[in-house]
């Protein structure tokens, strides 16, 4: 059975949302970030990078939120979560998911991990500092540029849907106001009323 | 015909490198980062995001290098640049270059690009000084966890092996020795034996 490892308001919540909106059988194993699980051994075990989300298999771990929400597309065809079908489309949808990870994710991770990339106190507070700024200037293109609306990738929902959406969650503390984006924030709306959302969300909470 | 757009010693070299591989029919195009031509309307035109690279095909553009590579491996199967067919396999190796993009790449992007993260001039060479260790930590990971030997995904070449050898080019600007990492230096002389690297590289030297 899928096991996937998670901590509530962390990246993994996407492929959480994902699994459910699949019909999958699996697991949800949370870790307790405040006690630095994710770093212990027995975890360290499970993906050596000491994050979330990891998602266990029949045959092995995988890690990365855009490898496995791809992964849960090509698994379970029946649920369409992305259109695995057709090399051009597939592609536009998983370019969507690596800006979320690789410029999306990362600028808001300066404001509570600037530890990774400076050891300097002023300078890590200098990064908290700009959060707002470069976050909102990501928030600008997929609202202008990238969002074709409905859903990300336009008719259809995706696996792209279910990781805007948990990066959106994001923007409050972020000093972002959803509200400047008016597409996004619509989209956002819409996300919070589907039953794949709700239940992923109602788990993470209990507890 | 699909035309990429690259600069010398950016992660576009990836792309080019599996063009090349799959023995594709494309046009390089190289963009002049020293007059900042990528910021500019024309190619701001083609991708908003100002960054390469970006491969125009004849529906649409593409950017996120691990999505064009995925990309390359899918519209040439006659090349077996990924395992396309097997899931598991392909979440594998879009975990590698999902680490490459989201944390690799990140972690030097701290050397020259910290403006993006932050305005004040003390903490940009506050991650200056980072950069060693942070890259080198991923490198370790690299090493001893995730470079399966003698390919990245083990028995064979995959795109996986065009983007580690782009990232390996820059350990050297980036204060890390690669010497302290065999499997990593192995599989880079390896790989610039290679003609399709030869020929990437020879294109983008040229002109």
């Amino acid at each position: 059975m899928l096991k996937l490892y998670y901590a509530p308001g962390t990246c993994a919540l996407a492929s959480h949302i994902s699994l459910e909106e699949a019909g999958a059988t699996y697991e949800a194993v949370r870790l307790n970030f405040a006690e630095s699980e994710q770093r212990k051994p027995a975890y360290l075990a499970v993906n050596p990078k000491g994050r979330v989300p990891a998602l266990a298999t029949d045959r092995g771990i995988l890690t990365e939120t855009p490898a496995i929400l791809a992964y849960i597309a090509q698994v379970f065809p029946a649920a369409h979560l992305a259109p695995i079908d057709d090399p051009f489309a597939f592609a536009e949808a998983q370019a969507f998911n690596s800006y979320l990870c690789s410029t999306v994710h990362v600028a808001h991770a300066h404001r509570l991990r600037g530890s990774r990339w400076a050891d300097d106190e002023a300078a890590i507070e200098a990064m908290k500092k700009k959060v707002p700024q470069s976050v909102g200037d990501c928030f600008d293109l997929i609202e202008r540029q990238m969002l074709k609306g409905p859903w990300v990738l336009g008719q259809d929902y995706s696996i792209c849907d279910a990781y805007l959406f948990t990066i959106d969650r994001w923007l409050e503390g972020d000093g972002v106001d959803i509200a400047r984006y008016p597409k996004v924030h619509e989209h956002f709306r819409r996300m919070e009323t589907r039953p794949a959302v709700q239940r992923a969300l109602s788990q993470q909470q209990a507890a």
